[in-house]
C-alpha cells in the first residue's frame, strides 16, 4: 500500500471515485471553456502535485496541442520544481513557456531592501498572476486555477495571485483528494512523493508554515463544512479542541479572499449584491 | 451652471442627495475598515476622478493620517496626472508614496517588444494592483478600491488589477454621480474637468476608446439596471438600437470580471456555491 492509499484508508468519506470525478471534472471544464469561446488554456507550472493536476485534468479535456503550460521561476525557486515541471511537460506532451520573474521582482525589491519574504513571496505570485493574464490574452487561452479545496478554506494562497483565475478544476478537493486523483491521472512519481511548498522561498513546506497535516485538516474540514457540524460538535467527537479553534479562525478570517471586492451599496441594484447573474445570463 | 450640473439636468434621476450619500459612504466605509480590524486605509491615485473622489471620501471617514496615496507612474504616464495627484494629496494632507512601475514593466516587455498596447496597459495595471497589496501588507492598510459603477457593468477595467480592492466606495456610483459628488467634496477643478483617460497609452480617452459619452451611456445603464427594463422596452422608449445592443452585449461580454473564479463543482458545498457567509460570519 503506498502512503496515499494509507491516508485515504484512515478518510475513507475522503476517497473519491478517480474515474467519474475525472470524467465529471474534464466534462465541465470543457463546457466552461468553450461556453466563453476558447480554445486553448495556460496553466502555471510550479512543480507541484495542484498545478500537475490541474495539467492533466486539461490535457484530458482538450488535447495537449491546446495546453500551454508557463513555468515561472524566480531565482531563489528549487531546481526540482523546475525540473519536475518539465517532467509534467514532457510526458504530457504540451507547448510550454519559461519566463524567469526575477528581473521583475528584484527591480520592485530594490526600493525595499529589508522586506519579509512574506512579502517577496505574496509579489512573486501575483506577479506570476500578471503573467499568466498577459498570455492569456496573447494566446487567446483562459487561465485554468490550481488553487485546491483545503488551501482556498484556509486562505493558504495569494489573494489575486495564485488564487485568481477564470476556471480552478481542483478547487472543491481536498489535498488528499488532490493527491488520490493526481496519482490515477499518472502524475509523475516525484511530484506526487515530495512534500508540498509553495517554493516562495527555500526550506519551505506547507504542512510545517501551517503547523500541521494536510490528512488531519482534510478530514477536520470535512467535518466542519461537508457534514456542517460546529466547532463544539467537532470537539465532543474528539478532535483536539486547540486544532478546532485554530483552523475555524482561519476558515474565517481569509473569508475575504473567497469574495469579490465589498462595493458599499448606494442605489438600489448593486452589483455583487442585488445584480448578480449567472455566466449564462442571457445565453 | 457649470458642466456637471449642465449634464444632471438632462438626467435629474441619476442626481444624488451629495450630502447624504457622502455621509452614507463615509460611515459604511469607516464600519467596513474597523470591522476586520484595521486602522488604514491605502489608495492608488491616478490623477483621475474616481481615485480623487475615493481619496476625498476616505480622508472624510479617517481623516488624512490614516490615508495613504500611492502614485505609480510609468516612463510614458501624462505628466498631468502626476500633477493632478500630487494637487489632491497637498489639498488632503494626506501621506503620499510614489513609485515608477517602468523598471518591472519594461523588465517584462523586454520579451515580448511586439507587445499590443492594450497587452501593456492591462500588465500596467495588475502591476499596480500588486504593488498596493504590497503596500497594504507594509502598513497594515486596507486597499480602497476606485472603479465607478459605469466602468463596473461595461467591464471597462483590468480584472485583478484596477476592479481588486478590499472595499469600494464608489463602486454603486455612475460616471456621472461620481462627477456630481466629487464636485460637492472640493476635488480639485484641474481634476474634474479633464477627459477621463486610463492614461494607459498617450492620447487615450475613456470615451474616445468606449466610442460613446459617460451621461449617454449612464442613462442607459439606469434604464436597463436600475429600472429593470429589457434592451426591447429601452428601444420603444427611444434609445438607438445599436447603441442599446452593443452596451447590453458588453455588460455579458464581461460578467466575469464581476464574479469570483469559477470552481468546478464535486462535492455538495462548494466555495462560492453552497458554501456563501457574509462577511460577518460568525461574527
Amino acid at each position: 500500500m503506498n502512503w496515499i492509499e494509507e491516508q485515504l484508508s484512515k478518510a475513507p468519506f475522503l476517497r473519491l471515485d478517480s474515474e467519474q470525478t475525472t470524467r465529471l471534472l474534464v466534462t465541465t471544464l470543457r463546457e466552461e471553456i468553450e461556453k466563453v469561446g476558447f480554445q486553448r488554456v495556460v496553466i502555471g507550472l510550479s512543480g507541484g502535485i495542484d498545478s500537475a493536476l490541474s495539467l492533466y485534468l486539461a490535457v484530458r479535456a482538450f488535447g495537449a496541442d491546446r495546453v500551454i503550460a508557463v513555468r515561472m521561476p524566480y531565482r531563489t525557486s528549487s531546481t526540482n520544481s523546475l525540473t519536475d515541471a518539465q517532467i509534467a511537460v514532457e510526458e504530457t506532451g504540451v507547448e510550454s513557456i519559461t519566463i524567469d520573474i526575477t528581473p521583475q521582482i528584484d527591480a520592485y525589491f530594490n526600493r525595499f531592501p529589508e522586506a519579509s519574504p512574506l512579502r517577496r513571496g505574496n509579489k512573486m505570485a501575483r506577479e506570476r498572476m500578471t503573467i499568466l493574464y498577459d498570455l492569456s490574452a496573447e494566446h487567446r487561452a483562459l487561465v485554468v486555477g490550481t488553487s485546491n479545496r483545503t488551501e482556498i478554506l484556509l486562505g493558504y494562497g495569494t489573494q489575486f495571485g495564485d488564487a485568481a483565475s477564470a476556471v480552478n478544476p481542483i478547487g472543491d478537493l481536498y489535498k488528499t483528494q488532490v493527491r488520490q486523483l493526481a496519482s490515477y491521472l499518472g502524475v509523475p512519481q516525484s511530484i506526487l512523493d515530495k512534500p508540498p511548498s509553495a517554493d516562495l522561498w527555500s526550506d519551505q513546506t506547507d504542512e510545517g508554515e501551517l503547523g500541521f497535516r494536510y490528512i488531519d485538516v482534510d478530514i477536520l474540514l470535512y467535518h466542519l463544512i461537508d457534514l456542517g457540524l460546529s466547532a463544539q460538535q467537532v470537539k465532543q467527537k474528539g478532535f483536539d479542541p486547540s486544532f478546532v479553534n485554530h483552523v475555524v479562525a482561519r476558515i474565517r478570517q481569509n473569508q475575504f479572499k473567497r469574495v469579490m471586492p465589498i462595493i458599499l451599496k448606494v442605489g438600489s441594484r448593486t452589483v455583487g449584491t442585488d445584480f448578480r447573474y449567472l455566466r449564462d445570463w442571457g445565453v
